[in-house]
């Protein structure tokens, strides 16, 4: 089918999903569930179709989390009956203000409509996206990967089983076929037909949503993230603070990228990093890649010229010596990506400084960048990390994916 | 000025004033009220030489738009001081949760940073969408139609005067020089210096903004408003809310152009509205553009192809029977622009069915279609009406200017 056949029935789709009950859409999340683990043997064979066909051309950790396995499959399935225990983020009355004359005016959350999600050759995102699209009361329109698409396929085919047992229309999940770039263009251009595109890959395809879509979109997780060691910081608490933000899971996108240090305490604290992050790790030591006057302090690799812009995702840290609180920010302003960005100090005045001058989606005083994640922030799930200012910042839960309409009750009100 | 340097101008000053204490903020307000006046006579001379090149290329009504007196100045000045009485949006905190390891997760919010607004010329958009800006925190790029550009060059400098008197930087407040369509598409491709772009204007101009900004950009005003009358109407109250939606201000975007009335009470509501709406109005009697079955019942002009998708801004309204809610909430979602709808009924079924199943910023139930504004919403001023659903929808105050962040608090928390 083509992708604007598609959308037109994910269109068709969308108000009875707007409309359905909690009840309904829970029990839809349930029987979702039981279609994937019902289905698992046809899964796991297209899976392993896709694995076949991937073996050789995409590396081993892409091969990983290509592979299902039924502790894999399990895993899917519990996540999307997780999203059932999550209160329903539609129907909820934001404002609501009765004036003088009666007029009653609420604010009222409602869903977006269709939602048009393009992701990489990961299976289990296409279950985890399309519960909590049905959740929030949304269609969606599911654009898998392509070494992945016969393991969506047959996940797409088991979850929509679970919407017709529960009398939903089985096109409020639907998968496009076309798998070129052509349909990820054409998703990016679909006006009238997607309420809001949502991207979840690497920095590539994120630029293109930016630079050609014309749907509502969304800006989701690239992540160069810093660290600033201020003058009045804690050196140990820095220090663990840096360990856990680059070490902890090196290849997500609120891991550190970025270490900027005070020259007051760089002498004292450089020397703590090296043997901590590289000397004196076991596993996966950290290249440091340093600026010249960290460079005279401690040894390491010399920071070349697109070390302070590049998301490395990996066990490599890049280190700037500044000479005051206004040169970090200055420096986070320049080379930002609006992710997560924290400061060590225990001066009041610096840490709310930091707080005010930094503009990205979350900022850390004395805490890792590594929370900044819809489980960490209590939201019980997350359909990506938004990195614009628009509409929504951080982690984008269940109610980030609705917006509001106002509801004014009168009684032959005129004006 | 180049409008790149201008964009930088502003971007340099946009920490400054999202900084600013609510006092600062509130004492430049009314510098910037002060400067209007003492400079009216600069301003009413630069809006003379304005209206005089526009005379004989522009309506009467547009001329009056861009006239100014002694009386509409004190108008404008009157109009940024009551911004100083509004509530500040920036700082509030949104959402805390302090989680059981103590790391407090605060959703503050914070202005967008560098907002650009093309607008028509209007001489008084200028005054009035610089005061929300800088109550907001927000710096502004403001665009201005070409007719009204020297009237706006004289306001915008007796505005920077007033920000420089309180020792915020006058570059907060900046006017685009090229006033071609060269520098509007500058605006919306200035990704990294303009952080939200806000068209007010013709659908030409929204349209053009959907099709070619890659910047955050809201889109504001096209109304195609319905009126539906159900079969448990109570007619009377239909006659009196339709009347109000169509004449009582039918050049803006909240007025009704299309009315839908049930087959049940067509025969006997269609000649009432002719009476009131045409025949028994002694000026400007309302053209009714009719469907097949409404022109069966009463005198009017066939409606053509067009009529039901034409935002008409005049004394015209298209009509049409339907034989159900369902076909009237089917009709407005192929129609709507997704402004404001309302349904007059009894029925609360009837009602609660219209509020779930319309897709409009603004859903009334028994009042006009005219209440969608700021002021009436009791937002205490407006800098549009949003018929998107991404960030904000319906009337735009100054927090919907606001975007947030969060601020997380730790004491060395790690994950």
């Amino acid at each position: 089918m083509t992708t604007r056949d598609l959308l037109l029935k994910a269109k068709a789709a969308k108000t009875a999903v707007a409309i359905a009950s909690t009840e309904q859409k829970n029990s839809a999340l349930l029987a979702m569930a039981d279609a994937l683990l019902a289905e698992s043997d046809a899964i796991l064979s297209a899976n392993a179709a896709d694995m076949q066909a991937a073996k050789g051309r995409i590396s081993d950790s892409m091969l990983d989390r290509l592979l299902l396995t039924p502790a894999r499959l399990q895993g899917m399935a519990d996540g999307i009956r997780d999203v059932v225990a999550l209160p329903d983020p539609v129907g909820r009355v934001l404002q609501e203000r009765c004036r003088e004359d009666g007029l009653l005016i609420r604010r009222v959350a409602v869903p977006m409509g269709v939602m048009a999600i393009i992701y990489e050759s990961r299976p289990n995102v296409t279950a985890d996206a399309a519960a909590l699209s049905i959740k929030s009361g949304n269609a969606c329109v599911l654009r898998s990967g392509k070494d992945a698409w016969n393991s969506a396929a047959a996940i797409v085919a088991a979850l929509r089983r679970g919407l017709a047992a529960v009398g939903l229309p089985q096109d409020a999940i639907v998968l496009v076929e076309d798998t070129s770039r052509e349909s990820a263009r054409e998703l990016m251009t679909a006006n009238g037909l997607v309420d809001l595109l949502i991207p979840r890959g690497g920095a590539g395809l994120i630029r293109s949503c930016v630079e050609n879509a014309t749907v509502p979109c969304i800006q989701t997780g690239t992540g160069i993230c810093h660290v600033y060691v201020d003058k009045a910081a804690d050196l140990q608490m820095a220090l663990s603070i840096v360990e856990n933000a680059k070490t902890s899971r090196p290849a997500v996108c609120n891991a550190e990228e970025v270490l900027l240090v005070h020259a007051d305490v760089a002498a004292e604290f450089l020397p703590m990093l090296k043997d901590k992050l590289t000397d004196g790790r076991e596993k996966h030591p950290v290249e440091l890649r340093l600026c010249p006057r960290a460079a005279a302090i401690i040894d390491g690799v010399p920071a070349g010229e697109n070390d302070f812009d590049t998301e490395f995702l990996d066990y490599i840290l890049a280190v700037r010596v500044v000479d005051s609180e206004a040169e970090a920010i200055a420096h986070i302003a320049a080379h930002s990506t609006g992710h997560s960005e924290a400061i060590v100090s225990k001066d009041a005045e610096a840490l709310s400084a930091f707080a005010a001058g930094v503009d990205a989606a979350a900022v850390y005083l004395n805490a890792s960048t590594r929370f900044t994640d819809g489980g960490e922030f209590g939201l019980g799930c997350e359909m990506g990390i938004s990195t614009q200012r628009l509409h929504a910042r951080g982690p984008m839960g269940l109610e980030e994916l609705c917006t509001y309409k106002y509801v004014i009750t009168g009684n032959g009100h005129i004006r």
